[in-house]
């Protein structure tokens, strides 16, 4: 490696000369002194006297000796300079990305992302959803879970039916997956517990601040539940953990974006559908937006809470495979989990009889052909089971407050978006 | 949970009557008593005197009182059971899941994957392949790596041009990403030094052993390195790691299939490419699959190492990004990384400046046009960096010795392949 001391280590170096190198954040010649802030991954360190500087965004290396200077980052400089250009920024950026806040409208942003999500305020979001993946597997991991990696290509579009990307798959017509449910379900039959991060497509022609055509899923199954509840608790750990990973891994991030990480109960309060609809004056066999901020509000002024969990959704909103309650017909042993007034995750306990599925599918009007795939695992003995889905990006915008879901995601993919 | 005993747990509990909860791996009906062998997804555990019994993968709990059975399966047994039928299996496996050996062909696992894989000895391939990721992560992530995510729809079939799958984008043509390749080094840009787990996609039209239509690809890129030779030591200690976690997480799995995990040598040798020509007697400008066997060994004999470096490939065979040897016109500085007789590795040092970028191209006889949104990220100033790309199905092929790459992933897709 070019052999280098980072910005967040200079004090370590006091006195003595050192290289650092990365981007030139910002150059400024003023009468009498130059001053160059050079970035790199763990931050800021400021150079005086340079003289000739190349433009912004350019990657050099400096060698200078460290001084104290308390207006300058960590509390050092370095002085004496010599500076060497490795690469030559050809333009100047679309707007600065010194300036604290960032002077560029969303367009602008995503159509330049190589270069914008070099500012730090852009990348944070990114670093908590790293930081918060490693906090799911790190969790799961823990509870005896195996990690898998299922087809992406599908033969059929059966989860629901519209709104997929259609293939050509060696002439053939395929589509991409939007969900590995039936693969995770089935992988329970091998593993007992699994998860999987991967992409999941929808092909969703609505263009608002929270669709993506492709969205990063962190999905999880577990076999040998007694019901819904069991995956609830689970999911409750991942998220504690997801959260303590964050604090961890981007306590940078968190205090530049000025986010403070909510709290999870030890057990996350939870209402049934129909006390939900009760609460909200609903009578609808849904919950609306406005009531799920409603209930997020109840929630954390009854409780405490900034999570909350509605279990036993209506049958007819639930997937044909969603396990019904047993002690009340028509409604599921299905759940949502709100978090800061939206829906973070859903998941439930599924069917695990053969016999079931047949019956759940003629329920719908639907004969089991376009399912055999699936259904063959069921054939051969399942355990009770359930699981659930996080949408990562949802989830960085729900804990940094981001007013679109584009923000949270290196290159996004949308109905009209398809580039860089 | 349905509150149980693992099965390796077993020992801990002597004398104790326990509830176990598993699949029928097995039923024996002797003349004067019957035995059930119960698996979970620790191991086995042998039930004595249960009666009646449902059929094999049935899902099963068995409360029993634990006598000491040297004969048994982690020495204790389940006497005066009580058996629970959590489900019933409607068929038989299409192959008998509880003898040592696979008695069935490949096409017969592949079309039953969902009850297949539940044989340990098909299911510990992908036991090592979980390993191996967590391996690799945790190398990167203590090397100050940040995990990306990043788009599988693009705009332009740019980094091989044939072989890509075509999409239906909202009417748009699009196709599935071949390689994380042009986002992982924008993002260097970003991070510094980036890494992704994610899967690619090939439309090869070759019906073979070892290839796939999607696979998982285990992709690093860093930048301020001085060549590629400070690659190849990143690269060294991910391939470490991931030994070391397979070790320690897959224990049972590499005793089950009798791997022997190779040593890493602290440095891996490395020869130039025009030295393996001379080794091989090879007057082409590329090594072929007996020449890559015959250096392998090679390495073993002279080096003591199941790994060797090939430095230096011809620029003709390498892709336009990659760097020059600056002092060996018409040579890169790419090379590949060899394993047990096979390239397991292609990484490199890649151009960094703008200019080389257009220059590179036009040496091919291509525009910039298609690139445009690739070369954004140079224009803005990019530090000296490469990279590699490890496939983990071809890894994980290796390491357990599979005859064909099918039998590394759960649900294999290829040039006839789409379900389940």
């Amino acid at each position: 490696m070019i052999s280098r001391v980072m910005s967040a280590e200079l004090a370590e170096h006091a006195g003595q000369r050192v290289t650092i190198a990365g981007w030139v954040h910002r150059r400024r010649q003023l009468k009498s002194v130059s001053f160059l802030v050079v970035r790199d991954r763990t931050g800021l360190a400021q150079v005086v006297g340079a003289g000739d500087l190349p433009g912004e965004e350019s990657v050099v290396e400096v060698t200078g000796t460290l001084a104290a200077n308390p207006q300058a980052p960590g509390g050092f400089e370095l002085v004496e300079p010599e500076v060497e250009v490795l690469a030559r920024a050809c333009v100047a950026p679309p707007f600065d990305l010194y300036r604290p806040v960032v002077g560029a409208a969303l367009p602008t942003i995503l159509d330049h992302a190589p270069v914008a999500l070099r500012h730090p305020r852009l990348r944070a979001p990114l670093e908590i959803s790293a930081a918060s993946v490693a906090g799911f597997r790190a969790t799961l991991d823990g509870l005896g879970f195996t990690e898998v990696h299922t087809p992406k290509i599908v033969a059929s579009a059966t989860e629901s039916g519209a709104n997929v990307f259609g293939i050509d798959y060696f002439g053939r017509p395929a589509y991409l997956a939007q969900s590995p449910q039936f693969y995770k379900q089935a992988l329970v039959g091998v593993f007992e517990r699994v998860y999987e991060v991967g992409p999941v497509f929808r092909a969703e022609p609505h263009d608002t601040v929270r669709h993506l055509a492709q969205y990063t899923s962190l999905d999880a199954e577990l076999g040998f539940v007694r019901d819904h509840r069991d995956v609830m608790a689970v999911l409750r750990d991942a998220v504690a953990g997801m959260l303590e990973s964050v604090r961890h891994r981007a306590g940078a991030a968190l205090d530049l974006l000025g986010v403070t990480l909510p709290e999870v109960p030890a057990e996350i309060p939870a209402v049934h559908f129909t006390e939900a609809q009760r609460l909200t004056g609903s009578a609808e066999p849904d919950l609306s937006p406005a009531q799920e901020r409603w209930l997020s509000e109840w929630a954390l002024r009854e409780h405490g809470s900034e999570f909350l969990y509605v279990t036993g959704y209506p049958m007819a909103k639930r997937p044909f495979y969603t396990h019904p309650d047993p002690a009340r017909p028509g409604y599921t042993n299905g759940f949502d989990l709100l978090f800061r007034g939206l829906e973070l995750v859903t998941g439930g306990q599924r069917l695990h009889r053969y016999a079931d599925y047949v019956e759940a599918l003629a329920a719908r009007g639907e004969g089991t052909e376009a399912y055999e795939g699936y259904l063959q695992a069921f054939r051969y003995g399942m355990p009770p089971h359930g699981g659930f889905a996080l949408g990562l990006e949802r989830w960085t915008a729900r804990l940094t407050g981001a007013a679109n879901i584009r923000q949270t995601t290196a290159f996004p993919r949308d109905l009209h978006r398809l580039s860089p």
